[in-house]
C-alpha cells in the first residue's frame, strides 16, 4: 500500500546517515535543490520553523535593548581586506560581484560572508561620545558563503541568519553582552528547540577570525557528530582600531569601543532534524513547528457527512489557539496520512471516526512515543494544549538523556580514539591549553576541541566534567590545564 | 539655541524638494549612505517602519492562504535568458558574481533582481496534478538593481521587498489573486499608511516585463510627483510556458498554469515622508510609527526627582499598550527634544512639568497638526489611544483632500502642460488606447499614463474621473476610449 512506499521512502538511520538525514530534510518538503550549486530552496514548511524560531529570538533581543537594522549585502573589497585576519578567514569562501549595470566595477564587491566590516564602517560615522554607547544592533539577512561540499541547511552557499553587533564603553560591558547572548541562545535551543546544549568557549584555534574570545552552543547531533549551534564573539577592540571607532569619554578622552558580534543560522533546522528526528521521518518540538496537530478524519463512504462535519467544528474550534491543520483530502486513505504527517513530525495526530463520533471522543497520537489515547471532544482543546507541553518536555529530557548516555571521560591519548568510537558522542578530557596538543589529536582522531564548558553551567556533560577535574593532558599528560569537550564536529 | 539648530538643517520643501527629502531621511535617522554606490544603510528607526509595514501586510497574506518560502539569491544567466522578453527588461539591471571559491563560474551568475525565474523553475518541478493547486508563496528579502541616479528609499540598488508568486488552474482565479493582492495593497496603504490610493490598470507600455496585465496602486507625493506604491501582475501562462509548469488537470489534459506576482517594497518608507513630512521633519501615521508618543519631562533642578519620577511611572504604565518613549537625558533642553521628536515625526509628544505634576495632568501636543491639550494624568492611556486614531484618520483625509485637490481634467493636448504645471498633480483625460499617443504626451510633456483607474473605486480622483467619462483622446481626439489618470513619475 501507500504507506509502506512512503515508510520505504527514508533511509533507516544505521544504513546510512546522510542519506537519512537528505531524505528527510526533502520527503518532509523542509528544503529542495535549487539549480545553483550549493543553493537551496527553503519550502513553507521549512521556512515556517526558521519563522517560529525568529518569533523565540527576535523578541528576546527586542527586550534586551536591541533593534533591528539592515546593511548593504555588498562589501567593498578594500573595507573587507581592512582586518587582515578576519578577511584571510573568510576570503577564500567569498563570491564576487565584478560587473553590474552592464559595466565592470572599478572594485570587486563581495557578497557578505559576515557584516562586521561594513557594520563598523559605519558605526565609526555614527558613534561619537560615550553618550551613544552601548550600540546594539542586529539584522536578519541572507549572507553567501562559497562552499565545495554543501549539505542541506547545515552548510550551504547562501544561508539565512541573524548578526548582532555592539558596541561597548568598556571590556567588562562587553564580555557581559557577549555572554548574555549566547544564554539567551542557550535558552531558546533549550525552551524552544528542545535541544540539549553545551554553552562553552572555543580555544583560539577555532575562534571566529578576528575576535577575542569566541563562546559556543554544542549539541549533539544523533549520529554522534557535534553542531556549533549559535556563536557570540567578544571582538575586544580589534575592529574598533581597524575601521577608527573612537568615543568621547567622560574623562575627555578618545577612546576605542568594545564590541562583541552574535549569530545563529538556518543550520538550527539541520539540529532539529538529527536531535529529534527518527527512522519514520521528522519528530518537530511543538513550540517551532509549523503544524503543532492535524486533525485526520476516518471516514467511510456512509457516514462521511457526519463525520466531516464533526472534523471541521473541531477544526474551527482548535485554529484560534493551535496551529491545527485538517487533512480531508479525499485522495488519500487515512493509513497514508498517518505515516504522511508523522514523516513530517507533526507533534500530535488527532483521529475521529464514526464510532469515535457515536462515542463522542476522538483519539490522539503522540509522534514521539506513539502514545495514543482517547479523549472526550470537549475535552480535546485543554488536553491539546496539555499534550503539547509534555511532548516538548519529552523531547528535551531525550536530547539530554541521549547526550548524557554518548559522553565518557578519556584520560589518555592512547584510549581516545577508542573511546571516541565506542560512545559515538562526546569526549571529556584535561588539556594543558597547548595548541600543538589540540592540534595533534585533531589530527590523529579528527575530534576537535568542541569548547571549554562554562563553569555552572548544567548541562548534559557537567557531571563528567566535575568529575574530570584536575585530569592531567589528554596528549602530553601535563598537570594544571582545564577541562575539554572533544567531538567530531560539523 | 539648539533648537534652531535642528529646524535650520532641514532645507524647506518650497526651496529645494529633493534636498528636503533627503534631510529628512537622514536627519530623522530612517538611514544613512553606505560606502557602495546606491546602497543605504536602514537605520533601526527606518527598517523599524519596514518592520511595521511587514506586520501590517504578511497576517493579510497567511490569511488569504499564502505561505513564506525562501528562494536562493543567485539566478544562473540562463535562467533569466529563458523569457526573452522578461529578461530584456530586466539585465541591464543586473548584477552578476563572476568569482566564488576563489575560482571564475563557468556560468555567471545574477543577484536576483525579481524571482520569477528561480521560483518558476521551482513549480515546474512540484506541480504535478490539480491538486497541487493553487500554490500561494511570498517571500520576504533582498533584490538588487543597478541603478545609475538613486535616492534613499525610491530608487536604491539593493532594496528590501516581498514578491508573491501563485499559481493557478485558470485565468479566472489568477486574475481574482492578482486583484486580490492589489486591494490587500490599496487597503493596507489607505488604514495603515494613511495614503490616499489611485489603484488602476497599467497600459502595456507600462506593464511588467513579461506580465500578462500588471496592477498598481499610485499615490500622490507632496511635490506634485506620483509614486507607484504596489504592483500586481497577472503573468497569464507566459513564464509557465517557458518553464514548462504543467499539472494534470481532472480531464486528464496536461495545461500550463495561470501565474501572479505582486509585490511592495521599502519605497513605501519614501511614500511615507513625502506624503506626510511637512519643513520641520518627518510625520509618521500611529500605525507604522516605530515610536507612537514621547514623553519629555520639564524638570528643573529643584523639582528634578518628583518630576522624573512621575515621568517613569507614566512611561511604566503606557509601556505595554503603546510604543513609547521616555526621553530623560539630562544633555538637553526640553525645547531641544520637543523639535529633535518632531523632527521623527513621533505622532504625540506628553510633556510634564512641575506645574503639570502639581495639577495632577500633563500636555500632550499632536505632530501633525501642533494642537496641544491638558489631560489629566489618570485618563492619559485613554486620551493617547484616542488621539492615535485621530492623527491616523487626519493624515489619511489630509492626504486625500491634497490628491482631490491636485487633480485637474483635461481636455486636449494643448492645455496639457500648462494644468498640469498649474496643478501639480494627476491630469485625468480620455485616451483612446494607442499607444503612440500615449509615447507623444510623454515625449511633449514628461508625464506617463500612471494607471487606468479601476472602475469604482473609492480615490480621491474617481469624481474627476466621472466627471471626464467619454472625453477623447487627450492626444488626438478619437473618441471611444477610456479615462486614464497622467503625472509625472518617480
Amino acid at each position: 500500500m501507500q504507506d509502506k512506499v512512503f515508510v520505504r521512502e527514508i533511509t533507516p538511520r544505521a544504513q546510512d546517515y546522510s542519506q537519512w538525514y537528505v531524505d528527510v530534510a526533502t520527503r518532509a518538503e523542509l528544503m529542495d535543490y535549487s539549480p545553483v550549486k550549493g543553493c537551496m530552496v527553503f519550502r513553507p514548511y521549512g521556512f515556517g520553523i526558521w519563522e517560529r524560531i525568529q518569533g523565540a529570538l527576535d523578541p528576546k533581543f527586542k527586550a534586551t535593548g536591541h533593534a533591528n537594522a539592515y546593511f548593504p549585502l555588498f562589501i567593498p573589497e578594500s573595507f573587507l581586506k581592512k582586518e587582515a585576519e578576519h578577511f584571510a578567514g573568510f576570503v577564500p569562501e567569498v563570491a564576487w560581484v565584478t560587473h553590474g549595470g552592464g559595466e565592470e566595477l572599478a572594485e570587486r564587491l563581495a557578497i557578505r560572508p559576515t557584516s562586521e566590516a561594513m557594520i563598523c564602517h559605519m558605526y565609526a560615522r555614527w558613534i561619537q561620545s560615550w553618550r551613544d554607547l552601548p550600540m546594539l544592533l542586529n539584522q536578519w539577512c541572507n549572507v553567501v558563503r562559497w562552499e565545495k561540499a554543501t549539505r542541506p541547511f547545515l552548510r550551504t552557499t547562501e544561508f539565512l541568519w541573524q548578526e548582532g553587533h555592539t558596541c561597548h564603553a568598556t571590556e567588562e560591558e562587553a564580555e557581559r553582552e557577549t555572554l548574555q547572548m549566547l544564554d539567551i541562545y542557550r535558552e531558546t535551543f533549550e525552551e524552544d528547540l528542545a535541544l540539549a546544549v553545551v554553552p562553552g568557549r572555543k580555544t583560539e584555534a577555532e575562534k571566529f577570525a578576528g575576535a577575542l574570545r569566541t563562546y559556543t552552543v554544542e549539541a549533539l547531533m544523533s549520529d554522534g557528530k557535534a553542531l556549533q549551534a549559535g556563536t557570540s564573539h567578544n571582538l575586544g577592540q580589534f575592529f574598533a582600531r581597524v575601521f577608527d571607532i573612537l568615543y568621547l569619554d567622560r574623562d575627555g578622552q578618545q577612546k576605542h569601543v568594545w564590541q562583541t558580534s552574535w549569530g545563529v543560522s538556518t543550520r538550527l533546522i539541520g539540529a532539529l532534524i538529527m536531535v529529534h528526528g527518527d527512522d519514520r521521518g521528522l519528530v518537530l518540538p511543538p513550540r517551532v513547528a509549523p503544524l503543532q496537530a492535524v486533525i485526520v478524519p476516518i471516514a467511510p463512504q456512509r457516514q462521511r457527512q457526519e463525520v466531516l462535519e464533526a472534523v471541521r467544528q473541531l477544526h474551527a474550534d482548535l485554529a484560534g489557539r493551535f496551529r491545527v491543520k485538517l487533512d480531508d483530502r479525499e485522495e488519500h486513505s487515512p493509513g497514508w496520512k498517518f505515516n504522511e504527517w508523522e514523516m513530517r513530525g507533526v507533534p500530535v495526530r488527532i483521529e475521529l471516526g464514526p464510532r469515535d463520533l457515536a462515542a463522542g471522543r476522538v483519539v490522539m497520537v503522540r509522534r514521539d512515543d506513539g502514545a495514543r489515547e482517547e479523549v472526550a471532544l470537549a475535552e480535546v482543546a485543554r488536553r491539546l494544549a496539555e499534550l503539547l507541553d509534555e511532548v516538548q518536555a519529552a523531547l528535551r529530557r531525550k536530547a539530554w538523556t541521549f547526550t548524557e548516555q554518548h559522553t565518557r571521560i578519556v584520560g589518555d591519548s592512547s584510549s581516545f580514539r577508542s573511546t571516541l568510537e565506542e560512545c559515538r558522542g562526546l569526549l571529556v578530557a584535561g588539556w594543558c591549553g597547548d595548541a600543538g596538543c589540540e592540534a595533534r589529536v585533531k589530527a590523529d582522531t579528527g575530534a576537535t576541541i568542541r569548547c571549554l564548558p562554562l563553569a555552572g553551567a548544567k548541562t548534559p556533560v557537567a557531571e563528567a566534567c566535575r568529575e574530570a577535574a584536575g585530569a592531567p593532558c589528554v596528549h602530553c599528560g601535563r598537570r594544571g590545564g582545564q577541562v575539554v569537550v572533544f567531538g567530531r564536529a560539523y
